[in-house]
């Protein structure tokens, strides 16, 4: 049967390999010499998972709603199996995978906080809210994202269709959430990276279309840190 | 003068004198030998802090202003100096704080997160919420809460007012909050297990007053784990 998988983890501060580690714990609870785990798509080095979406054939008799409790209790803590469920032959999480949510979380305050300050981007200067506001909603639609990918990802196509960009703020902290049908090497981080650039007064808002017509790296703002970055949902059509 | 700080920490799990550690930082910052920093009260092993509050008096000519990015310079990043004031020569941070508000975090889902799970206490049954939002609100007022603390603490009196006692519910976490006067040895992680125990039908809310009354810690619910507990605020009179 094929099972797909919802998983969540932590970043670790040394490289954790998540797929080998459950793929471990599988083999161990299937007794199967070989599982192939295949997640929805290689998320960025560093970045939190709410809700990654994998999936792996076995023929164990072990009823599906039993994995994540036998899962979790072989790998490590910073790794979740949230739940598991029986799919068609056919399934792929990549290949069917229909949109993904990515958040960003920013903390606009001078010194952040201990305690989550793995957790989320200390951005200490003053932001102009109303203006990321604007600016991230020029991101929304199909475009070619160039502009907004590191080199390293080599997809063929770089146009992306973002559903919806919305900006969120609760006191000190702000939320950047996007939903897509699929996003490029980086690309969250450094759309993240040009709507604080705006909130700065480094880039206007109103410049944001042509800086993604004229597909050049250079002229989006930078590359924000993985650790704000999180996973958020992977989804599929019933 | 005399400086008033708050402070910021995450639990860690060696143990990190937080108290030593910021001194240090403030001996090498105003060159002089001996400075006490007085915190407004111990909290228990392991607690997090968004807001503790301490004091400690210097000659230093350095603007009052300047304290906290000096001193978070100079100490470990799980600690957060986010402000500092210039006080009266008589304030002392335990003897003058009027309330104090503590907030426990439980995350009733199956599993948790992998992300905050050493930031929340993960309570996989089921809780009917209903009766703990009655169970909660009989801890307001004032009491002798002697069933609610362990043994380790040595106050002369164990009675104690709760002024606000509530209970948030926010998808699958559930926030306990409670401002009081002040709080005993394990108190507020008594008190909250008290609560999931309600929740979870092994003690009856209406039992409550006289669990209470009876001022026996067995009648009570467990001590949660101090991960789960936040020192969110320390209040003085203006």
């Amino acid at each position: 049967m094929m099972e797909k998988i919802l998983i969540g983890w932590q970043k670790q501060p040394n490289k954790l390999n998540i797929q080998g580690e459950i793929e471990e714990a599988i083999k161990q609870i299937t007794k199967e010499e070989k599982i192939e785990l295949i997640a929805s798509g290689r998320t960025d080095a560093g970045v939190h998972a709410l809700g990654q979406v994998a999936n792996f054939k076995t023929n164990s008799k072990l009823p599906v709603e039993k994995f994540p409790i036998a899962i979790n209790s072989k790998i490590k803590k910073s790794i979740v199996i949230k739940s598991a469920e029986e799919v068609s032959e056919d399934f792929h999480s990549r290949y069917h995978c229909k949109r993904k949510t990515y958040r960003y979380i920013i903390n606009n305050s001078k010194y952040g906080t201990a305690i989550y300050r793995k957790l989320e981007c200390i951005i200490p200067q003053k932001l102009n809210i109303e203006e990321m506001e604007k600016a991230i909603k020029h991101f929304e639609g199909e475009h070619d994202f160039k502009a907004f990918k590191s080199t390293g990802g080599n997809n063929k196509s770089n146009v992306r269709t973002i559903y919806s960009a919305n900006l969120k703020k609760d006191n000190d902290r702000i939320y950047l959430e996007f939903t897509g049908n699929g996003f490029l090497y980086n690309m969250v981080r450094i759309i993240s990276g040009t709507i604080v650039d705006v909130g700065l007064g480094k880039i206007k808002q109103e410049e944001i279309p042509n800086i993604i017509k004229q597909k050049d790296r250079q002229k989006a703002g930078k590359t924000l840190p993985a650790h704000g970055l999180y996973l958020v949902k992977v989804e599929y059509e019933e």
